[in-house]
């Protein structure tokens, strides 16, 4: 097929993806008309993928990093044959409910890979892919997973610092089968991309170690030998593709309002006369839809080829290849994490959150092969350094990535490790810099990707590291996220309960935060049920007549809380303790629970070392916080503690208010 | 004074350093012992300042990005005589109170222009500071502002994303005198840097424009002449210095642990032996503590005619100057302001929210031209593009600075501007992005600098675009963070009144949101008094008898919530719309006003087209909420607002509810 056969399809896309825009009136045509040959280029000759079965785990992966130009990948599905992508499909573009939405939402059934839109969160996924493509190929061979990660790109990513952490890790790890096209034409939002850039990029990716190949965008032949290029070096890949925004649209083509300037059924028709396209809106000509689905088919006989091997592994192997394609998690679990937290009631000694969570994952290790553990320069959270290889260049087979000061992409990365499947990521830092891969969490949760977050330092209890290491918002935040489930644990034996709460949960991400301080144990003994299993539980109830108190704590301060009740109970006020290791479990209970836990017309007392935004909700109109009024500061934590009036004394002499007041 | 003269005066860094640090029992030797000769080469041959008076306008300024290095600013800042650093400070490191805590904490009278610590943070800052000179430069000339902007740095800050998008905007725009000091130690806290990254760092930056020097970081005279040569250069310049991480502490130096491994007083004493400092703990011998003292009062030539200069302006410019040096005001921006709320009352039109924030700033530009505005890649916010220059390369004068898709910098760079003084910072970009930047917008908080960040696309009300773009927990999120305000106007009114309290704001940073949608006029009348003031208001009182509903709404759900309580007056029910366009601020009010505000025994249904997290604080038991259930969706914007019920119609009937299970 030459450059000449193949400008139909290109053109396929370009006038779907007009049609859908003036239909929708609205959209961003900048992409589509730009990236059409290479998208063809891709599609037809190189890309491993099966409409018919959109989630098969051995195609290559493709993410529209530049997602505001939604519609050439629904061009795409649609030309390919993918089932949600009918015509009906493209013509309800930016409707309600339409598969084909403003941006691409995750949706694997259907062929979208990833929601993409932020800029920068793309390519970061697709770096995720690639480390996940090579870890399970290091484990199953080349026999069952053997695939590139393909993403399209443009300025805006590019600019972002989280595109710049990617560009610098990938090329450190030589991630050889992730191969980005960029949509270089030198046009952003803003205008020009002289308004803010000067460097060569091309030039930055040789600097990072990438393999780098310069192209005309809309020569189709000449990307195409690119992308035979790109497959066969071992480094990765970015092909500079040299396009004109909007190519097709003469009034915008190569402007500023090429990205998204309004089209008009005028541009429609002219654009038809200009590239030769008589062709009704909507209506591909079948000679083309045909090459097009042809393009669909051309990895048939590789599917097949790959079931065959797949059906012909060892048993064991194959059920275990299933079952984490399917997020299963093995048998044993369950039980290693119950030992786990006998023997920390039998032994019942106090010990930093972090040394918790560090002892619990390393006892995850056999259990869980398909855990890859993404670190931000440190290794306190989990402590895997100890007990997993590092993930490098020259050994494919380790599960830990050293993602150095880089917490965007390594969040972003864990995302794509989720979305890509057959891998559980973690992603490790201090909870202080959770803010730095906020955006990816946001996209974590608007995806319901199991990723788990991991993090240190959840409080005062940093000590002399000051307020810029002290979260006191940081919970706050993170509650306030959709589909974001945040666990706090008093104990070890709450935190392993909460990491199998977080291990079972297949429809969102977890957030799982540690203190840096010892914990001691709150929970003196062994129950059989997972009490973290309903969000928050009455730890101790109150004693010698009515409960009158409630005290409601999270994490480190539920040991204060119960030394306040011991205050409170002496002085014969019936005082219960509430930990609630996790507000958003707590919240979906049904309101007899919520009551029995709550307390019925009791005084209530929220503790935790952070600021009350979000606390009212549990405390009604006869409640009270003791926490933190603003930032922290740098000191010791005891003193910390004793400076912002975090302890039982304080806890008790509120409690003792709120009853004289509502009772006196 | 050659490097042999120089060495105890870089000693005398590093025994303060590690005596400092063993006495505190904790703390990071690595940078001070690390970069003890870089840090006297420029602090007693190239850095302009006085000890006399920290805060002289055009004094050098100095950036200790890598931040946990603290011990090395406190040290500077003893040994050249600022006088809040006596020795006693330095006793106190990390202690509870101290000027020396375990981060640089922002304090300019005290010699620490900016907090560190977040990695990145300083080095952007630092470029923010780089603008905000050249532009005063532009304006005031040579006599009056003209200075370097020198930050010291580690491979964390590097590594980050916005050190990245700092690297790739600096050699843009040729800030030539913004001068880098790079700690290349190959060592971060996770272990060798060759952990995760590879590239060649000194080419990195040659990429984007920068003139790169690479020198013997612990030669004195090197790194001395490498400062004269990026001095010189029009580019902004790196001083690659390649060193030995915790150098002096043998058993530590050049590896992981010299980082922050705990230092003892064997170490001390070793130290002491090996490089011939016979000196008791915190004693800095006479001929050193005199050498460093003349150094810093090497600048008072400089000083005293700067300080002629500034009195022989004529009498306009030099009030002009002091003005905008103490942030104040210009008389008439008040007036301007109300006399725009006249005619915007007046004309009572509909207006989009991003259109109405655009006026405004149009409005501000001949009053206020020590504003200064950066912009992600996008205009719509603020409409500046109208009546702002560009910042460039060839025209310092230009207030609007092009940032690029770089959020993260832009947030930063507004805070290094503010640190500076001397200019008003603007940050705009979507409000769903406000996450990219939020590391910065807490250090915003954190410092209390009077930035102004402001949003666009404020919710659902964007529409097709879809959840991505769409904020619903980011109100939220941003009102958890203390010290920071939140500013969401209904109209056109009230827009003006929160950009007038935002101006007058300095102890802190505001965010002012804007929705993309139109906004209804929601204040009919001129009233004298800014109403936001207070943070919320009654704007509609309950009529024909007691109030038993108040309906609680911000920005473009104002109009709504008007609506309701038409439906709900004419069947009979008394109801007050309350609008809050600032949480913050009402909250701050006595419990008096706030209760004559939210009604005392009435039905309160807040009303907010984002997520309820925060709400019920001002709900109590009697209490709803209309509002997103959690993310967004793509769809027209009037369709998302049926859709998820944030109607009129649905807020009446969540009233009725509330009313009949109350009072009934």
């Amino acid at each position: 097929m030459s450059n000449t056969e193949a400008r139909p399809l290109a053109d396929a896309i370009r006038f779907l993806a007009i049609d859908s825009i003036v239909r929708a009136g609205e959209g961003h045509q900048g992409v589509p008309l730009g990236m059409a040959e290479i998208a063809t280029a891709l599609f037809t000759r190189h890309m491993k993928f099966n409409p018919a079965d959109p989630q098969w785990p051995d195609r290559d992966r493709f993410v529209l990093s530049n997602g505001h130009g939604s519609m050439l990948l629904y061009a795409l599905l649609h030309l390919t044959g993918y089932a949600h992508f009918g015509i009906d499909a493209l013509k309800s573009f930016r409707e309600m409910g339409s598969t084909c939405a403003g941006h691409p939402e995750f949706e694997p059934a259907a062929g979208i890979e990833v929601t993409t839109g932020p800029l920068g969160q793309g390519i970061a996924n697709a770096f995720g892919m690639a480390v996940a493509e090579a870890y399970q190929n290091a484990r199953f061979g080349d026999g069952i997973v053997d695939h590139y990660t393909y993403a399209f790109v443009g300025d805006g990513c590019l600019q972002e610092g989280i595109g710049q952490e990617m560009i610098s890790l990938a090329g450190h790890l030589q991630l050889g089968k992730l191969i980005l096209c960029w949509d270089d034409n030198q046009i952003t939002d803003d205008g020009s991309t002289s308004l803010s850039i000067s460097e060569d990029v091309s030039a930055r990716f040789r600097v990072a170690g990438w393999h780098v190949v310069e192209v005309d965008g809309h020569d189709l032949e000449a990307v195409s030998a690119a992308l035979v290029m790109a497959r066969r070096d071992p480094r990765p890949s970015m092909i500079a593709c040299r396009t004109v925004i909007a190519r097709g649209i003469a009034r915008l083509q190569g402007q500023r309002g090429g990205h998204s300037g309004k089209l008009f059924e005028a541009d429609s028709e002219a654009a038809r006369r200009e590239l030769g396209w008589p062709h009704a809106p909507f209506d591909v000509p079948a000679d083309v839809l045909d090459a097009w689905r042809s393009a669909g088919r051309r990895s048939e006989d590789a599917y097949r080829a790959w079931q065959a091997r797949v059906a012909a592994l060892p048993a064991a192997e194959r059920a275990e290849f299933e079952r984490i394609q399917a997020g299963r998690l093995p048998d044993g679990l369950r039980e290693a994490l119950e030992a786990y937290q006998r023997r920390a009631v039998e032994t019942s000694d106090a010990q930093a959150g972090i040394t918790i969570s560090g002892e619990i994952n390393d006892l995850l290790v056999p259990y869980l092969p398909e855990r890859m553990v993404g670190c931000a320069d440190l290794e306190a959270p989990t402590g895997h350094k100890r007990s997993l290889k590092a993930f490098t260049t020259s050994d494919r087979s380790g599960a830990y990535v050293h993602c150095g000061v880089r917490e965007h992409l390594m969040g972003a990365m864990a995302n794509g490790m989720a979305a890509h499947g057959g891998v559980i990521p973690l992603a490790v830092t201090y909870l202080a810099f959770s803010d730095y891969e906020r955006p990816a969490m946001r996209m974590a949760a608007l995806m319901g990707l199991p990723v788990k977050f991991v993090f240190s330092h959840d409080s005062i209890g940093v000590g002399r590291n000051g307020p810029t290491h002290q979260p006191v918002e940081i919970l706050a935040s993170l509650r306030a996220m959709p589909n974001m489930r945040v666990f706090r644990p008093a104990d070890a034996v709450e935190a392993a309960e909460c990491w199998m709460i977080a291990l079972e949960h297949r429809s969102g991400p977890s957030t799982l935060v540690f203190a840096r301080q010892a914990l001691l144990m709150v929970r003196t003994t062994h129950a059989a049920a997972n009490l973290s299993q309903r969000g928050a539980y009455v730890l101790a109830e109150a004693e010698g007549g009515k409960r009158r108190v409630t005290l409601i704590a999270t994490g480190s301060e539920v040991a204060l809380a119960l030394e306040a009740r011991a205050r409170l109970q002496a002085e014969g006020i019936a005082t219960a303790v509430v930990s609630m290791p996790c507000c958003e479990i707590f919240d979906e209970q049904d309101a007899a629970y919520r009551a029995s836990v709550l307390g019925v017309g009791t005084a209530r007392v929220a503790v935790e070392a952070a600021v009350r935004f979000g606390w009212d909700r549990y405390l009604g109109e006869r409640g009270g916080f003791v926490g933190m009024p603003g930032f922290g500061a740098s000191g010791p934590a005891e003193a910390l503690y004793e400076h912002f009036g975090i302890t039982p004394a304080h806890i008790a002499a509120e409690a003792k208010r709120l009853i004289s007041s509502h009772e006196g």
